[in-house]
Parts: C-alpha cells; sequence; structure tokens
C-alpha cells in the first residue's frame, strides 16, 4: 500500500484537499456557473476530533497478528465514499466503526477469520478499496433488522495484491483480490499486458471490488462490466471453498461465475480470479464530435453501437456535462469516440463511426487523432482534458462538501425506447426535487456505456445544501431520481452496485423468486449469516 | 407446427431419408474415404413396430383440451436427437415413453399444468424442439434416482411460437419460448429484423430451449451463446413466475437471467423472453483461407479474435473436417472468415484479418467476397459448400445409424494455452477409444466459436459399429473423450449442455458449494422436484 497519506473523511489522497484559496475559487466558480447563493467555507475535521466506541470484541490470540484496532484503521473502515459517508466523516461523525480490521494475507486467513466470526457471531464486512458509494462496507450492521451480533470485523483484502500467474498465450492473468488499478498495472507492465478496465475510482478500488459489485470500466461497448472479462473465481464462504473452473466460456447449466460477479460480499470473500488481460494498444484513433442537439448526439451515438463497430469510448456528454468538465461552453453536446487494438489499424472504425455522425449533424471538433504505438503524438484536446478530469473529478465531492453543496452522481440503464421518457422524467423529477429541497440545482448527463439495445447514462447534480441538513436533503434527491429510474422501467444500477442503499429499489427490480432462491443460496454459503448482513438481501 | 412429417426415430423430416441406393452410395464414400470394412443397410423401423406402455396417469379433465395420448406423439416425445436416441429409435425401443404430452397455449396453461403435476406427483419434462443430445428431454425419469412419481408428462412448448412485440429502435423482440427457428425468423422479417442466431439445430430447437441450455449460434465471436442476446426472461415455477425486467445491462447484484440461462427445465419453464434482435445485414465480407500446418491455422485464428476484430465467422476446420464436409481434399486446413454489419462496410475488417493471416502463411482460397445489401453476388465456393452441409449435415447421422456406422459430435472449450495439451490428448484417446471397441475410427475437428483467451474445438467421430451393442460402444468412446476433457480442465460442453449425459462431469466442473446452492435453488423453486428430475442436480 501506497505511504502517501489518505483522507479519513473524504476521497482520496489527504494532500489534493485545496488550501482555503482554491476552495474559495471553486466556490466562485460554483455561484457564478451554476447560479447559487454564496457558499461558505467549512472546517474540515482532524483525526483527533474522532471519537470511537471502543472495540466490543478483540481480535483472537490466532489472528492477532492480522488485526489491528488502531483509531485511524477502524475510522477509515466505518464508511464507504459516498456522498452520505463524506458528509459524515466531515462532521467526524464515526458512530458505528468496526471492532476491528483484519488484513489476512492468503486464502487461509479468510477462512480462520470466517471460522472464527461464526463460531463467536460476530459480523465480517469485506472491504476492498472501501470505494463503494452505496453503503456496501457500512459496518453499522451490527443492531440492524439482519441479526444480531457481538460485534463487526472489517475485512481489508489489501494485502492480497499480488498479479499470481500470467498466460501471455491467452491473454489472461490470476490475481488477488486485494490488488487495486495501480498495483495490478505495475505488476502486469512486467509482462507487457494490461487490463484495460478503468473505473473511476480505479486509483484505489480493488479487482476483488469489481468483481464483487460487477463494477463498469471505461470501455464503453463490448467489454462493459468486470464480467466481461472474468474466466474464473476462487471465493471462500463460511461453508466452504467456491472455486469455479479457468475456461474462456461454457454452456455447462448456469454460470457460477454470475452468482460470485455481484455478490457484494454477501456470499463469500472473493480471494483471487483469473481474468482476460490485453496487451498493450499499439494503435488508437480518437476524435470529438459536436452536436448542436442533444437528441442528434443520442441517434448517432445509438447508430454507432448498433453498427456493429465497438468503439472502446463512446461517452456522450450533454452539454452541461460538457461545460462541467471544462470540454466545451458553447452549449455543444460533444461525443468522444475512441477505438484502440493492440494488433490492426484503428483508422478505418473511426472513419466509418464519424461517417454516422456527420449524417446527425455531428461537426468534427479538431482532427481525429491516430496513434501507432510509441509515437506520443499530442492527445485530442477534449479527449485529453476528458481524461484528467476523470481521475481527478472524485475530489472535487470533497471540496463540494466543505462548501455546503451537496454534490454526487448516479446511474442506470434503459432500452432506447424508454430513454427520451426516462431522461425527461430524470430531469424533471431531480430538479424539481432540488428545488423543493435547497432552492436550485444543477444536473448533467452523460452516457458511460452503450450498448445495441440501450445506452447507460450517468447524472451528476448539485444543489446547495443546508448544512446540518445535507443528508436529508440528499436523501430526497435521491429517492426521487430512483424513484423516476424505477417507475420508467430502468435499473436501479448498471455499476454501483446494491449494497445497502439501493436495496428498496433493488427488491422491486429483481424477480421476488430469485431473492427467495439467493437467500437460500446466502443461507446454504454462510449459515450464520455473518457476512456482510443487510447488504443485497 | 409443418405439416410435414418429421421422423420419430431419427433427426428431421423424414422424407429426407435416402432411398437404399443413396444409402449404398454413402455407405461406399464411408468404406473408402474412411477405410471401414464393407457397411450393411439396416431396415428403418415403422411407427406399427412401436409398443408403447399404456398411459399410468390420465390427463385430468381441465387440461385435456390441451393434452395428447396419441401414439405418435408419446413417441416422438420419448428421446431427444442424441447418437443414443437415434439408436434407439432406429430400433423401435421406446420403453419409457411420457404418459401424455400436453401442449399449453399460455403462460397459464403452464402454471396449471405444473399445480396439478405438483399436487399428482407426477414428473413434468419441458420440451422445445427435442433436439437435445445430452438425455435433456427423456422421460425415463419416474424410477430413477431422483424421486418416484406416478408418471411423467412432456410439456412441449411449441404451441407457444409467437412473435408478441417488436421494438426497432432497440433491436429487440418478445418471444415466446416455442418459436423454432424458421417460425421466429418468418415473423421477425415482416419487420425487416432476423435474429442472427443459428444453431446447426435451427431448424427445429426452439428460442426456449437455446435459453435453457444456453445454445450456442453461428457467430464465432463475441455474440456466441444465446446468453448474449437475451434481455429479459419470463419462466413459470411451480413456487411463482420469475420475470426479469428488460433491461441492455444491469449491475444490480448476480444476474437473474443468468439462473434461467441454462436451467434446463429443473428450475422452471420459459414461456417467454426478450432478446436483442438485428437489422438485416447490408455488408458482408468474407474469404476462405487454407493453411499447410494446422499449428499455423490455429495461431492465425487466435491472432485475428486477439486483435481486436469480430468477425462474423472465424470457423476453423481441420483438414479431416475439411474432407469431411467436401471444402477441400489436398490436406489443407480452412479458415472461413466472414464479417457482416446492418450499417457499415465490412471491407476493411476482412483486409485486417486476411493480413494477419497471410502472416501465418494463409493463402487466400479465391476471391474475398464483399456483398452489399440486394446485390446477390455468388457465395465463395468454400463457404457456400460449407453452409449448405451445416444444415444438411444432421441427416447424414440417420443414414449413419442406418448402416451401422456410430457417427457422433463432441464440444468443449479451453484457454489457448492448454489447447495442444487438449487436442493431442482427444485424438489419442478417442482413437484408442474407438479402435478398441470398434477396430477403426476417424475424428476430425473445427472451432466452432473463438474467443481471445481461447476456442470452442468440436470433434466428430465416425466408427464401424458392432450392431445391437452400439450404445457400449458409443459409450466408451464418449467417455474416453470426456474424460480427457476433465483432466485437462476443459469444459465438459461449451453448447450442448449437461442433461443427464453429462452431468458425471458437470459434477467434477462445478464447486460442489455452487451446486449445493442450486440444490437449495430448486427445491424453493420447485418444492415437489416434478421439473426435468435428474438433469443437471
Ligand atoms: C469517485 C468514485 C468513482 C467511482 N467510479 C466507478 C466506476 O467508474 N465504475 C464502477 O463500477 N464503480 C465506480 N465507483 C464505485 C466503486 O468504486 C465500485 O463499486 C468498486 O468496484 C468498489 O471496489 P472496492 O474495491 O473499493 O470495493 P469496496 O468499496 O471495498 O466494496 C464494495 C462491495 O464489495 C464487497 N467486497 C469488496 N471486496 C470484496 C472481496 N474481495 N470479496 C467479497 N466481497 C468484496 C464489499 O463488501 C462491498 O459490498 C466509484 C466510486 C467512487 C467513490
Ligand atoms: C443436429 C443437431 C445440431 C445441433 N446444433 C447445435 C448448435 O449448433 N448449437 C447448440 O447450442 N446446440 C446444438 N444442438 C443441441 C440442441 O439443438 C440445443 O441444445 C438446443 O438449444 C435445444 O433446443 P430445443 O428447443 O430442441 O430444446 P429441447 O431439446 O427440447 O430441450 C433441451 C433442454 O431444455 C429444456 N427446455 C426446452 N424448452 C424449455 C423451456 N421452454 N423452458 C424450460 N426448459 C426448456 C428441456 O427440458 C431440456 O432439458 C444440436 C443438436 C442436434 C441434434
Amino acid at each position: 500500500m501506497s505511504k502517501r497519506e489518505q483522507s479519513f473523511w473524504g476521497w482520496g489522497y489527504a494532500d489534493k484537499f485545496p488550501d482555503d484559496e482554491g476552495r474559495k475559487n471553486l466556490g466562485s466558480q460554483v455561484t457564478a456557473m451554476l447560479g447559487f447563493d454564496e457558499v461558505e467555507l467549512l472546517e474540515p475535521p482532524s483525526l483527533d476530533d474522532v471519537e470511537l466506541r471502543p472495540p466490543r470484541v478483540e481480535p483472537p490470540e490466532a489472528l492477532a497478528a492480522i488485526c489491528s484496532t488502531d483509531k485511524r484503521e477502524r475510522t477509515t473502515h466505518t464508511y464507504g465514499k459516498a456522498y452520505r459517508d463524506i458528509v459524515r466523516g466531515f462532521r467526524a461523525d464515526f458512530g458505528e466503526p468496526p471492532d476491528f480490521v483484519a488484513y489476512p494475507t492468503s486464502a487461509d486467513d479468510v477462512r480462520r477469520v470466517l471460522d472464527w466470526a461464526s463460531d463467536e457471531e460476530v459480523a465480517v464486512v469485506p472491504f476492498g478499496g472501501g470505494t463503494s458509494v452505496v453503503g456496501g462496507v457500512e459496518t453499522d450492521v451490527t443492531n440492524g433488522a439482519s441479526g444480531s451480533f457481538r460485534g463487526v470485523v472489517s475485512l481489508d483484502m489489501r494485502c492480497m495484491d499480488r498479479v499470481l500467474e500470467v498466460d501471455k498465450t491467452s491473454r489472461a492473468a490470476r490475481i488477488q483480490a486485494g490488488a487495486t488499478g495501480p498495483r495490478l498495472a505495475e505488476q502486469l507492465h512486467e509482462h507487457d499486458l494490461s487490463f484495460r478496465h478503468y473505473p473511476q475510482s480505479y486509483e484505489f478500488s480493488t479487482f476483488g471490488g469489481w468483481i464483487a459489485t460487477r463494477a463498469g470500466g471505461h470501455y464503453a461497448t463490448r467489454y462493459t462490466h468486470i464480467d466481461d472479462f472474468i474466466e474464473s473465481v476462487q471465493m471462500i464462504a463460511p461453508a466452504g471453498e467456491f472455486q469455479t473452473r479457468r475456461l474462456p466460456a461454457s454452456g455447462a447449466g448456469p454460470s457460477p461465475d454470475a452468482l460470485a460477479l455481484g455478490s457484494e460480499g454477501a456470499l463469500g470473500v472473493i480471494t483471487e480470479a483469473w481474468t482476460r488481460v490485453h496487451l498493450r494498444p499499439r494503435f488508437r484513433s480518437k476524435a470529438s464530435v459536436h452536436f448542436a442537439e442533444f437528441e442528434d448526439a443520442v441517434r448517432a451515438t445509438r447508430e454507432v453501437v448498433q453498427s456493429g463497430l465497438a468503439p472502446a469510448n463512446l461517452r456522450l456528454l450533454d452539454s452541461r456535462e460538457a461545460m462541467l468538465n471544462g470540454v466545451v461552453f458553447d452549449g455543444s453536446n460533444v461525443l468522444l469516440v475512441a477505438f484502440e487494438s493492440p494488433r490492426v489499424p484503428t483508422e478505418p472504425d473511426l472513419e466509418r463511426a464519424l461517417e454516422i455522425c456527420r449524417e446527425f449533424d455531428g461537426k468534427l471538433a479538431g482532427e481525429p487523432v491516430h496513434v501507432d504505438e510509441h509515437d506520443k503524438s499530442p492527445d485530442s484536446e477534449a479527449g485529453g482534458r476528458w481524461r484528467s478530469s476523470f481521475f481527478e473529478g472524485p475530489y472535487l465531492q470533497n471540496t463540494m462538501v466543505s462548501l455546503g453543496v451537496i454534490a454526487d452522481t448516479f446511474e442506470t440503464a434503459c432500452t432506447w425506447d424508454r430513454f427520451d421518457t426516462l431522461h425527461r422524467r430524470i430531469i424533471t423529477d431531480v430538479r424539481d426535487a432540488m428545488k423543493r429541497v435547497c432552492g436550485a440545482g444543477f444536473i448533467s448527463c452523460r452516457f458511460t456505456h452503450v450498448y445495441p439495445d440501450g445506452p447507460a447514462p450517468y447524472y451528476t447534480f448539485l444543489a446547495p445544501a443546508k448544512v446540518g441538513s445535507e443528508l436529508e436533503q440528499w436523501d430526497e434527491i435521491k429517492s426521487a431520481a430512483a424513484e423516476a429510474i424505477a417507475d420508467v422501467g430502468a435499473t436501479i444500477t448498471h455499476h454501483h452496485a446494491v449494497g445497502r442503499t439501493h436495496k428498496p429499489w433493488y427488491k422491486r427490480e429483481v424477480p421476488e423468486l430469485f431473492q427467495r432462491g439467493l437467500q437460500q443460496v446466502k443461507e446454504s454459503f454462510d449459515p450464520k449469516g455473518v457476512l456482510n448482513p443487510g447488504v443485497l438481501l
């Protein structure tokens, strides 16, 4: 793990939190650009402000060496990184911390923790990078409806962070669950391989967390979810080991991997998996296309993805999203199109995609960029800006919270025939909710992933909070969004998982009979129900 | 359903069974080409030869209108279309027929049959097109280890064969489970749409059967299994309805659709589903490439699929398979490459693929063919021959059985790193087994599907049978193949399903904990265990 200190209350590295000058600047941008009233600079907390309940259970002798009751550790394992979490962190409110944190170094360690916890009626919350935005790693699980436990352990997987095996012929690797994006990348690069799965939380989230949540990467089409990469999974459940066979594909009964994918720590602890990896792309082609009308941009996006082409990127930003990301400020909607290949030139693909865009009145912004291998030609303007804002974006949420601004995102997916209705309904309902509870608000949209039969739209909203009741305000806005999604028949989450936050809508989404079946599976995998109680089920 | 009479004992239409002259011709080809001893013309059975046990249970009054105890119906619902089934059919051996056949016309009919069967302790075997090659629709289930039943009903879904809804914007359709390939195609063609999923059993197998077995279509890459097309599923279980939400993608918990896919009639009866469909391709490009060495052909295939290109077809035939299909006789291995798109020219894709083939000493056979829309330029020789033999092929098995030749296929998938070992092991072990039990034998290989991380090889074997003990002989050969597959760590089935035949190897393949979980699901979906006892679980 990196030595650089991470924020105990917010996203990312502590040193990235801007000084007062920087915060004031962002504050005036927000007031100017979004038309909010003056914002106030709130003081960030220090770890000394945090008061933690003493541990109710102690690590047993046999596990002591891999466990910690350190204050900072317990604090940083109390929440994930949702807006709600950052607000509570900012308030130094860590009312329900884990009693201790365990750091297994092997599948055997995991087994021993689960055995002990099952015997001792202690809940176990698997923790990857802790970047969950849906309450997935929250340790407030001991007093819930989900059972009564004597305590709760956060099981941090990040000491299991190695690439164990590489199969260059098949382009696959066996990787431990606790490897974060950069850890995994640096080990694969030694073999000239790369993973090509970059969720926006890439810097801190883990391979196992991606599998447990069915994370969405940066590819816009074809390889969207981590699901599309996984060959086999090893998962340790209280009732035993779950090891699937490593295969490129199979038709033997319902997919066992599909049970581990999306299990969110409720069925077992994922310890390692075989995954497809890629040669680093040699050829890349990309371009930005501007559209005056959002409808035309949507139509062009749909035509491209239905044409049979498979762009690595096909990211549509509506005019507000483009502005928010500093891409353009002239009211254009922007479509970023990119192709990549380790082997064949990608120019023909881009040309065919641009032809479609032109049919829908898309205007090429700048020249298309074609890169061959080590040629380090400068990135196209918009694409470059977009990418840096992609990884910097999350830090803004910390600052927004410190300015008393509600700043969050939500995402979904629906078939094309429903998209107009969904989009209108979301924009209207979320705006109304922001207006009602905050007096004002801003909402923008981008497509993170696109399928031949529908897009995965992703919304960002910003609203001035009444400090002290941010969570109630957020709750109303989030509910307005979730209700709109459910009513139109979209999904409550395309890639942010269910956790605790999305559960009411998840219950409405999947068949009751399936939930019953899953509950049965849970009981047979985890007879004492110690694994992540309250998540999913 | 078509009025043209289907064979009661073998594959397809009865009138396709060749006369004695035709059979003699095929016989001499077999003896000449494969070096088998003289073959004998056995007489095919007539329905009069068949003796059926009288029904042990009668359809209840309320269901009588949709049920039949007709002899032909009961006979044709006793088996699927595996080699074993055709041999038993040819012998007029239908010892364990269903007591009656039910033909539901709605989800409600299905529910009523399941209610009645659960109350009356009668087993229900869901039946699509009855093309299972793994004992999936066999009605010999009442005396098994799987429970004791008073009788067994075959539930034939083919009266539910309509396309119920079409969403042209999203390119999707809602289709009833009992639609066969041609039924579904003719209804979609009215909307200028097509399904682009052609298993070799296409003419007779059904949409619901494809979902229940995770069938593999003709696309070699990208859209290989029916899984890749399904948006949502409706399944009726004895415990209730299972209806998933129609979505292009979701990350909300483990996929509910993935539980229906591959459920093989053991968890519920699939009544309808939303599936992605396609505009009919406008652009098509294809070529045949010949390779002197199999290894080079394999390597080229791998490079193409790892390049990022997504050919609609990428079918590698080894030299024996090419000969068997009448494609070439000069010992070349043949790679058929094809691209298609509804929207963009496919020439650039083919060119890039052919460039890769040339690097591995592939020689273009004839000119590449590029088709735009209604241009009906003649098919390339090899491709055309291959396609017609694709749908005619299955009929050969009937004839082979009538000549006392064992003729069967099996298929698997493995990662590239294991393919050489697997292939060698299979060729050796299956040849040895054929030699041992039949004195001679022929085996050939093709790739039906190819993934960036591995191929799905498909083997055809032919051996002279000792008439009367074909099944025992077949059993030894099949076991040799399955053991080789299991030992190398490949899958027991890439797309032929598990059924009853593959169960011993399936048990070895998937995690024991998963099987336990699936058993729990089964018990909650089907408390009386009436659905397809003995399949999968
Ligand atoms: C700024 C930001 C950007 C984000 N961008 C994206 C994005 O682009 N795409 C996306 O999909 N998500 C995104 N997310 C959400 C989050 O990063 C993903 O859900 C990610 O997959 C979580 O990984 P993690 O390792 O942090 O898991 P955690 O947050 O630690 O855990 C998530 C869930 O998985 C379980 N879990 C974790 N590890 C294991 C394991 N080894 N075995 C069993 N269960 C386990 C936990 O119990 C929990 O329920 C973002 C979040 C933030 C804060
Ligand atoms: C000559 C030949 C060629 C073949 N080629 C291919 C191929 O290219 N690709 C491929 O994947 N397979 C192939 N197969 C195998 C077979 O066609 C597939 O398994 C097919 O999907 C079965 O469909 P069906 O409608 O005939 O189902 P059936 O054979 O009737 O049933 C198969 C299984 O599914 C269950 N089932 C059927 N319908 C339903 C339903 N509505 N609800 C619940 N359960 C149901 C049955 O109980 C059974 O377990 C081939 C078979 C033959 C004989």
